[in-house]
């Protein structure tokens, strides 16, 4: 469906960022126009009287693991260790792939609430993952996570492939899991990966102290200069978390194009920490945002993400001046897309795909118009989200969602496998 | 109205906390009625079906000022003395009483969709911000807030008096800015105040370090200890902020039952600190929750509040088993309750104040039933809130609101003071 929209303030997330008052046209999924009001030469299928909402580029939910929805406040208030050894492990164990679709589809929704568009998704069955994410409408990109006890690098390399040819809303990255739960071996047989297919590579680092201190034990160096070591950076790649990177390993992310994927309201919830952003972003390291999965979060939801990227810096810093909320609105956006290797999703310019949320301003917490795009950061809820559309499909639009599925029969199904998991 | 809830789950948040399904019935204005399903004698003017949503009280903010709504997003991103200085002062010496009208009336919009229906605001205009609470149907405690500058120790004995007597919504609790702006007269007269009604009284404390370490300097020992000396504490009363209480002030909060209300996003995004909250909840010490007002948060958003409340002590103290989510919903709503001096609008029981929200299961974010009351502190959102109740008149329900005024015609008001106020 061709949509045009009218009365909008569209902030494309072309620098300087602003918001420019006019239309936007859509077409065959991709954005044909931005700018002041105009008559198009084509009919449209739809026009939408924006009445001066914003419309800006969908955000990138740049580090997640989707199905893990089923596990949301099962164990909260725990020791790190606890939670995952006698909560998470053991439920994960009975996955099966036929739990994935409706755990994951549960995540879209959630997602699309929050105006957010792509997923970075790490977890295993990737093909229910892919296959789930491409029914709905919604864009994902697939990121390995090799270890030592599931997956394996033949089956990266063959999923590289797979998913790379999916369709049109799916790609995958290479990855692993971490490497404290990934041998030497298998992670040289993943940088030969890196090397056959020129791709980058992205996992977990840097979460927790202690596994920082425990790879400088094991190796005699921190995780990202033993990664630099096999070659797992030469074609760039990502790090998820990121949290007790030393100066070091943040100049190296900045030399190899490493992207540094922010997860703040996991790191405070598990008490980890809080990630030096501020120095990562002096030293022109790209930053993009992700939500962590829903058993960490608990929820997926980029305004809360957004205004604790922030918060946290200034408080690490005691400096208000602390990362600025405009930088927030990048890394949730252009950041996010650059780390997951999106290119064209990520700006509302002509050719683009048509990713697109509606923001309301006729809303108390939008209001004044001291600086709108202060507001998306500061004080944007999910409540403004009037509309999510992937590659010119709206897929949520005024609490109603159009997945072609039930949103009560995926509650009905996440709740039945839970029931069946816990017994 | 006289309104029978069916299907609900309700969070009374008598102990132990739990949800019961069943039915509430409001009558006049209080609860009537909550327990299993059955037959009322009277009939009611409206049957509503929760379909299994939650309905809990309000949520009480328990620090704000309100009529800072026009300060929103002007001013981020500075370090805290410029903001203050050159942004919030010159801008508030601005403000006319005609002003304070539809600022709070914004704000109050915005509490509603956050399901809160009490609010303890602190700001000058203490007149105009009961009138306009008393219009919308929204509760109010007036805190004065007498500092070197504006207001006076005779005004505040007038207002306690005024406000006491002004309306079935409307309450007033002595007060004063802090110790850092209001002489030592002025305090004394101020205690004497409390003396005089053998009332609580309210102030800022500890908000920042520098704050603290000039008490120090001025008086030899902390603000507490300080105003312990002046027998401002005499009769109880309620510390704001509280971040850099030490152990022997926690120590005399308990003793003296001072509250302490936390409000944790704007001592983040001011870089303010993170408050003891573990500790003062091990004390003993009645904790409340606020959003402190929108020119330093920015948003009024009771979800972000219980999120950082938790989040922010795990972080502080390296533990993900701090501070309970259950206890963070305590201090949002019977705490918060305690802190203001409301006695009979925290719970759900019957004579109580009708002050109820209706928080959605049908949302992705509450899904799945893992635990509801931990999915309301870590994922729940203001897209939960279906309805706003307070004292049994709905004003918020569907996202549309009943406070006898236009939202759009609150926002244009509001840009308009905005914009005069910056020429």
């Amino acid at each position: 469906m061709d949509i045009r929209f009218q009365n909008a303030r569209i902030l494309t997330m072309e620098e300087p960022l602003q918001l420019l008052p006019g239309e936007l046209w859509v077409r065959d999924g991709k954005i044909e126009y931005a700018g002041p009001a105009k008559t198009p030469d084509k009919p449209f299928d739809r026009t939408i009287d924006a009445a001066g909402d914003i419309l800006m580029p969908g955000f990138k939910n740049a580090h997640t693991h989707s199905p893990m929805t089923f596990l949301r406040s099962l164990a909260d208030d725990l020791p790190l260790d606890k939670w995952l050894n006698e909560q998470v492990f053991p439920m994960e164990a009975k996955l099966t792939p036929a739990d994935i679709g409706p755990l994951t589809r549960l995540a879209i929704l959630e997602y699309l609430t929050s105006g957010i568009t792509a997923a970075f998704d790490m977890y295993m069955f990737p093909k229910e993952v892919a296959e789930t994410c491409a029914e709905a409408g919604f864009r994902v990109v697939l990121c390995g996570s090799v270890n030592d006890f599931s997956s394996s690098p033949e089956e990266l390399g063959r999923d590289h492939e797979t998913y790379n040819h999916f369709g049109p809303l799916v790609s995958h990255q290479l990855g692993f899991h971490a490497e404290y739960t990934t041998s030497e071996g298998r992670l040289r047989e993943i940088a030969a990966l890196s090397q056959k297919f020129g791709a980058p590579v992205y996992t977990h680092n840097a979460e927790t102290k202690s596994e920082v201190e425990g790879c400088l034990e094991r190796h005699g160096m921190t995780p990202t200069q033993y990664f630099e070591k096999l070659h797992l950076l030469d074609f760039g790649g990502g790090f998820f978390h990121g949290v007790y990177l030393t100066p070091d390993d943040i100049e190296l992310c900045a030399k190899r194009h490493i992207a540094v994927v922010a997860n703040p309201a996991s790191n405070a919830k598990l008490a980890s920490g809080i990630a030096p952003l501020t120095e990562m972003l002096a030293s022109g390291v790209t930053l993009g945002l992700g939500t962590d999965g829903p058993a960490s979060n608990n929820c997926l939801d980029m305004f809360r993400e957004m205004f604790l990227a922030t918060a946290l810096q200034k408080l690490r810093l005691s400096d208000a001046a602390a990362l600025d909320a405009l930088d927030v609105l990048r890394m949730a956006t252009v950041g996010s897309a650059q780390a997951m290797g999106l290119s064209d999703c990520a700006r509302l310019t002509p050719g683009s795909e048509a990713d697109v949320v509606r923001l309301s301003m006729h809303a108390p917490n939008m209001q004044p118009e001291n600086h709108i795009l202060k507001n998306i950061v500061y004080s944007g809820s999910k409540l403004n989200v009037r509309m999510t559309m992937v590659r010119g499909k709206i897929l949520y639009e005024d609490g109603e969602f159009f997945i072609g599925a039930d949103p009560e029969e995926v509650y009905a199904q996440a709740n039945a496998i839970v029931a069946q998991k816990r017994s």
